[in-house]
């Protein structure tokens, strides 16, 4: 794997989730194959489980983690071409990125959308520059319009948990696909589209699953993502005969990066969940309590949501051990 | 030993001084014993030594250690339950406890009293919170009524000073007991209990001092703590042969978390000193030079609040080992 | 080496540049020679190259680093001896070094100037009193009124520059020398004068360049750092046949920490290069395009930014092993 962006830089999803399954089985099984090897974590935004499950799949594969908050600590990044640079801004992209490059062998970066000017965020002009101007493979930590270690992290619960109740997906595929569906919750702020896209991309390139995903009109995703799901805006009728339910908000994307719609009656509930199949309930996490989701259903045996966060760590260990495999 | 809380959680204070002084003889004579082993050291509230002594620490028992400052990397966490979280709380502490659960063999958490609602700080719930969603152990790096990781540093400082003027204590104890004074000093901000809390919880349940108490009235500390040591309002007849006197400020338990005295004539200085037995004079830092402690004796071969700092390494190192044996 | 806070620490330049370019040939050839060794990493102000080049030479060396932001975590340092502590500082330096001093086996530090008090900044008091208290080697990592990590950075870069262009210099020097040009840049902000400073200081130290300093009037140095070199205030002048161009702003020595001058025309561009002996421009960066360096200057041939900045991690880890070395 050259870089870590989306789905489209994975090869073979299915060996990939394998391979993520087998490093949670031994953590620390391969120890030495990162032995002085270095990884620059850079937080263009604030993270939590990313940060922490991406330095801890570092460490278990013997790798240097660094850290570096750009924002908190005092570094405004210039990405204009050509600026005049008299203004906050104190370093650009094109100076910074590869002096990453020589500190590091992998950079991992994580920017945040602006959910002001959609075309610049769906762009990905931020991590597209350092992937240009580092030299090095760039992997997201979440970037404007995706988050590729949430989902492939989530295509790995979703494998985990089917297999436990129906054995592993044999060769021939010749099972019945789980039905997945990614519905729309409320929230109070206006939230980046990164995970339900990433979600749909993730879900649609695996081709596991009987897609489906619910919102309210006005939420309606990019095509470039969704395509090849179901889209249905009656969310009860959404759920029926699930397997897993992935909760999530997001803002608009054609009015872009607006609130259009706040009913409560969106949020899952143990009722809603009687017509699934006794379905999973997933969230990437954070979640707002008894808004985006209920105590109810969270602390029910429908959730997952720990399992899943957990399992953040053996994404990332799969997908730098693949990168520093391309290197050798 | 399965978490480290307080002093109840340790079975052989004594057993664990002398590891501690081991530690302190060989620092990284176990530098494999940790290998593998991860500690998440996540701070709510800011920390130098105790960041920093933990994370030696862990190194010399050869763990790796992860640092996570939650206010400043912008994590605001819930702890109400069933809270609706509209507001500012980003994630509830049962969805992030879980999480670090996985992620860490250990969890050490900061977190401080907010000095306004007595029941709540004496509750312990930030920190019992934790504990009770983890899921692995918990250490205390100060919480909001204790601090045993400066009591234990505290009982091994004592124990240094006095063996090396009076030889090892014997295991009969056929020996003078050392005269220990917790004297309250000014301080012009509302300072926590916790480091007089804790100091006074472990050298009752250590056992092996004739322990004195001094403050103006109105600065009672909990019973809970105190009781054993004789609590004297007189700061000159309390130092009277003192051995070693622990200088600390704290504000009102009583009138909760109020600043009732100003008195500069209760910081110490040399001329107090002179009735002691010519007393070590010992301070957690950081200390407010000529406000709670004067220049002249923390800059005299009274003080050893360097020693005392310094060990606080060998503290941490002996609680994580016995932490990890248990695991073991 | 005892400590690192200018070029008077090292005894023979030449002799640690060509150190720098053998670790740079093999990064990790000598991953045992600090294991066990801890090395503090301590920010009175931000930083980034620094920061990050300085924790990888340390791992290439095997050593850990911990580093501590004091701003943003929440360190107020007191500097005044006898001060009445009742303000907004928290700590004494005279506390708080020598804990560092026990934890660490070197401290390195970094602390700006007020640029508002010239004797003050220039007595470099904040890192004197770490060196005076810590009792441990002290490795600047930028002070008041020098920047050494980053001047031993650009001696290697000349060094590897001209030995690819002209071969080795020979133990003669029987050959012609490099001129070097220290041009003053225009900015915003009113910088400190360290990195301008310290050039000359290193430059003049090494002997092995025709140094040539330009810059506007009123923008004359201390007098103790430049001495030897050749002050010109023709901009056009000082770089004919320049083979290497340093570009930095400052501020204002003589009315101290003063902006005097914002003359775009000082601002290096393609044209002015003419004049040179083809030369390689140099900047410590952060740099402000096209305000300080132009993106065509900066985008050209010309430019060795970059490579200076990855230079830093050689410096550092031939810093930190010489001070290793005295220690053993």
């Amino acid at each position: 794997m050259k870089q870590f962006l989306s789905a489209h830089d994975v090869s073979d999803i299915k060996a990939l989730v394998q391979r993520a399954l087998e490093h949670k089985a031994a953590p620390q099984a391969n120890k030495d194959f990162g032995a002085g090897k270095r990884i620059g974590l850079l937080f263009l935004n604030p993270s939590m489980r990313t940060r922490l499950s991406t330095q801890v799949a570092a460490q278990n594969l013997g790798m240097e983690a660094i850290v570096f908050n750009i924002g908190s600590e005092g570094w405004a990044l210039e990405f204009e071409d050509g600026a005049i640079m008299n203004g906050t801004t104190v370093e650009h992209v094109k100076d910074a990125a590869p002096i990453m490059g020589n500190y590091f062998d992998i950079l991992a970066i994580r920017t945040f959308p602006s959910l002001k000017n959609r075309e610049e965020d769906y762009s990905e002009r931020y991590i597209q520059q350092f992937v240009k101007y580092a030299g090095i493979p760039v992997v997201s930590l979440e970037s404007a319009t995706l988050h590729p270690l949430q989902s492939l992290t989530d295509v790995i619960t979703i494998t985990e948990n089917w297999n436990k109740a129906h054995g592993p997906w044999t060769m021939d595929h010749g099972q019945k696909k789980p039905k997945v569906v990614l519905t729309w919750a409320p929230h109070v702020k206006a939230l980046p589209q990164c995970v339900a896209n990433s979600f749909a991309q993730w879900i649609n390139a695996w081709g596991e699953a009987e897609f489906v995903i619910t919102h309210p009109e006005g939420y309606e995703l990019d095509e470039q993502f969704t395509r090849g799901a179901t889209i249905i805006h009656n969310q009860d009728e959404a759920l029926k005969d699930a397997d897993f339910v992935y909760v999530k908000n997001w803002s608009s994307y054609q009015q872009y990066g607006q609130v259009l719609n706040n009913d409560p009656s969106w949020m899952l509930t143990l009722e809603k969940l009687k017509s699934t199949n006794d379905a999973k309930v997933m969230h990437c996490l954070p979640v707002r309590r008894n808004l985006e989701l209920s105590d109810e259903v969270l602390d029910s045996s429908h959730s997952i949501v720990t399992q899943e966060a957990a399992n953040r760590v053996w994404a990332a260990q799969a997908v730098l051990e693949a990168i520093l495999k391309e290197g050798k």
